[in-house]
């Protein structure tokens, strides 16, 4: 059961609520956010009867919880969360099909440079690039680090594009948060709960990758802790999970886009270049993805897919990018024209 | 290492060649094939020196085998093989997105008249209908078997439709040909080798379902089983496989899709229903396989999908299958006109 | 819902039966079974209000069905079943620790006696050896066939060894019964339904393989065919599953052991080398798989194991396997006499 | 490759080596580490010519890194690590199996007192108990944090048991190091690799938990990071792996135990209570574990199973903790004596 407090109150208010819950023979136990004051109700067994709390009036709402999340789902605010992305660019709900594009690791000025110029060009409006890589061993390149960040930094100062890159370790969260537009929570980390909770307290929008085994209800959840840390601007991202396949990288899951629009008002995007690890199919997974739904994509490109520090073998060279987009707005312009809004759910 | 004899090969050549590898200190097995005789060497340790072979005019090729597959594979056959569907609707290559719809299970006369009526009247081909009915269970419902092939029969008879069902048992093939134009060898058959064997006998088209845990690899070598019976009309379906996700029946795997094509040169269609398990994500993910490149799709509808006997939870009900059919169809001319006949790929 | 009808039911009696289902609106189905008659009812939407049928004298039992398999349940028969082999052999319950060795492959003549002849002086009683082979590929060794099965049935009368060979077609069943002392069904036909019913007619034990992806509930349904056809004599094996990892050839999975037996009376091997797919993992999961509670174990043993047709490297060499069944021995004898027969159940 | 230096190496030195990299046309990395200076190079195509490197007196080894781990792997260091826990329990190698148990989380101070005593009676060296838990909704009991700490350490003063808890934060690690004898990092944090660069700087034991879907060599390649931070004090924790099966809440990976011994020198312990989140399997698996080698196990015991805050279901009561650790001495002392220490393998 979850206790949430009116905004106006007090700390009195909510020692009265805590006593009450330790006469009822439970135990409170404060839940952080920003915003709010919530109070979690510990060792029952079963269904509480919640007599003795539904007279304080500083409680706002008594939320029997049975799902491990509630903030994130549709039945609790049922429109589509809209995410504005550094004051300009809008993700979720009717918003045109979002486009992030860039490599894997940021390496050197002159990629970052070439790559955004070709963006920009295009008009795709987000950059992303990894400063800091988790990589399965620690004998490989980790990311130039606080030297990425300051990378793109001066490549979205020069270009107007906005960046996002990853985000590892709670520490940096503050950081990060100062160099980019977005900050990204990789697959790794879906449940890092520190992390969750550290992004949990800034405002700039988060990308959540759903982790490598993480069913609907662990991301979701994962999710949930974002927003009851204050933090609304939440944006998932499928990319593929490990399965026992492996002519492919991953096992790209596409019906997970329809049915967490089902559950959830959160802005959802899909990343072909994890979720496959092959070139080759980053543009039909891509066209795929806005068929089913999804509110962007996000794609690795690089100057020189041949010679990347890392995923090279899943980045698009700049012509086959080029083509790809072409193809992304027609279809998606087609999709919002004849299928007439009104989604694609049968 | 395979040898492949000349069609005109007599008994006395094919001796002979049993015989030379006898000579060379291996063991020769024949590999049945209603067209073709084919040799298979056993026994060696690494690469066998293929030197007294070479001179007997009766062998049309040696093949090294490494990969399981060699007849699917699209080294063999660089050019799409188009599927002729009861002499008149193609599968594969350039020929229309084909669909597929029907009942899970053929349970009454009624049931079946009223979908094929539906799919005559909206100019859909292909009507599907299991009348054998693998079920986990004993005590589940297993189907009309012999009852129901009749019905598929009476109702092919009566509107002209092509009808599909799933096969089995080796020892059904032949009524069940008898009975419909194509035939299906489900998921839990998928390596069940002597039903492979056995529609490898015949020439009707088989749809060749991916098992629950099949790998790419697997898939393809089960495919290679029928071709080299002499069967070479294999038209490929996938079907979701089984992952830790149950939030979904099974995980449709759509990147596999343009994966096989390029593998294989047969056709590969798409199950949108059993991949997902939930009606409302049929749609989506049957439009996603247009642009992954699918061949066509294979869709349960069910008249009244609340009394269905298995499988109720995945079936459209009429007036969804027509809007969705509506959508495939102004879909599917805008893949092919836009994107210019050049598949989907970067 | 289930009707199990007295064995001496008359076709009068299943016709009544028959009609008063219809009468009720509901649908008939026979179930086959070589000892009863059981009539499964089907068309109904949630539970059957059974009253038109509790006056029939010839029905023994009305079972209403929500697990996929009754006959196999503890519930239904809450005493272990002990399997015998070939009249002399037990397994199950409290008999000792089964042991079954041998080749994955028959070759030849020659291989089969070296290892009967081992086994023979070790006091293994039962050989195992593959006459049809299934494997991926068309053009691997598909096993010595007839040929291999009448290598074994010689085997079997020259050293008095039980032997037990896979089946992997329902029209084999006869043939291979008469062979050998114990029909496998192997993992990729443990929902091969046909072949189930078809080994569900003879009265020989079979071995019942879990599938690749097999869950508990599916493989115990399977089960569920072989004793509903009315043989008793299952022996189910656990062989590992299909998981991410790679670096085992599937994943042992040891806790099913004592769930199964919770679940079940039927009795529990286990298949070490299928399980790990490497020769030094036999060993120690062998002799793990005594303490969690199976009652036996299938093992690959090679006089050669570096020359074997198929899955040299899990095959054990003799001299492995001589050491190991010392330590099975012993281990199994302290099992028993310390831990008091009382299982090993916390 | 990675370029290690020196304990004598000065700054000097390792700028000379970085210029000379530099000058090779490839980029130096410097890696952290307590005890040595190791330098990656990256930007390398393939296989790099070490010649200009190879007169540096400074550098104490050059090695080609292909696998994801070294440092940790038996081909570097062949003898078996003992890792000792507070200065008076050894793991790894020939030490006796240890067992640490306790509740999932820590919760009250009798609670803990209670599990404390019963360790402390029976001789169980090692008491485990979650101050912070990671848990899928923000809405589940968090854990008691700090006052969970200084729980453990009450009880560790007052009993003299060494403590074990979890820590899920690098910021954590200083306080959490400060009030425990030993630190697990969670499956969920197993590629955290913030987290394990920062319990690479301790000197106190850590166990490093395999993750859901976390490969051997992804594992091996977390147990680096610590290794490489400077920390050798590193045991493993097999817990289950996530997979398609249901019936258990994991798949617990007993094979991978004695592969792991293969690949690493370092002590492998096994979780009974996640691996099977059932109660009654955790006796048989227990056991099991010392049978294929497991260093130890780490159970989930209560005072009151049923009214445990988390985990309830997969906890041990009093009782059947006492009597599965009688078996656990005896199977052990036998498996030590009459296996006769030679391990277990073929």
């Amino acid at each position: 059961m979850l206790i949430v407090m009116h905004h106006w109150a007090t700390d009195k208010d909510v020692t009265l609520v805590k006593k009450t819950i330790t006469s009822m023979g439970l135990k409170p136990v404060a839940i952080p956010g920003a915003e709010r004051t919530a109070i979690g109700i510990i060792g029952n067994q079963g269904r509480v009867n919640d007599a003795p709390l539904r007279d304080i009036k500083a409680i706002l709402e008594i939320i029997p919880v049975t799902k491990p999340y509630k903030l994130v789902s549709r039945d609790f605010h049922p429109a589509d969360t809209v995410v504005t992305l550094g004051n300009k660019v809008k993700v979720g709900g009717k918003s045109p099909f979002l486009v992030i594009a860039g490599p894997c690791a940021v390496e050197s000025r002159d990629q970052m440079m070439k790559t955004a110029r070709l963006l920009k060009k295009m008009g795709v409006p987000v950059l992303r690039g990894g400063a800091y890589k988790p990589r399965t061993s620690p004998h490989s390149f980790q990311g130039l680090r606080e030297g990425g960040l300051e990378l793109l930094d001066e490549v979205r100062k020069e270009t107007g594009l906005l960046v996002v890159t990853e985000v590892v370790s709670p520490e940096h969260v503050g950081i990060v948060a100062e160099h980019v537009d977005i900050l990204q929570v990789g697959a790794r980390n879906m449940q890092n709960f520190d992390l969750l909770t550290e992004v949990g307290k800034i405002r700039k929008p988060v990308i959540l990758k759903r982790g490598l085994s993480g069913t609907l209800e662990e991301w979701l959840g994962s999710a949930e802790y974002i927003l009851l840390g204050g933090n609304p601007n939440v944006v998932l991202c499928e990319r593929g999970i490990r399965t026992f396949e492996t002519a492919t990288r991953n096992t790209a899951d596409l019906a997970i886009i329809p049915l967490v629009k089902e559950k959830t008002h959160l802005p959802i995007i899909f990343d072909p270049s994890h979720a496959t690890g092959k070139r080759n199919l980053v543009a039909p997974l891509s066209l795929a993805s806005i068929v089913v739904g999804a509110h962007g994509v996000m794609i690795e490109v690089h100057p020189e897919p041949e010679r990347a520090l890392s995923d090279g073998q899943q980045s698009l060279h700049f012509p086959e990018f080029e083509k790809l987009q072409g193809r992304l707005n027609s279809l998606g312009k087609f999709v919002k024209q004849k299928m007439q809004g009104q989604g694609t759910r049968a």
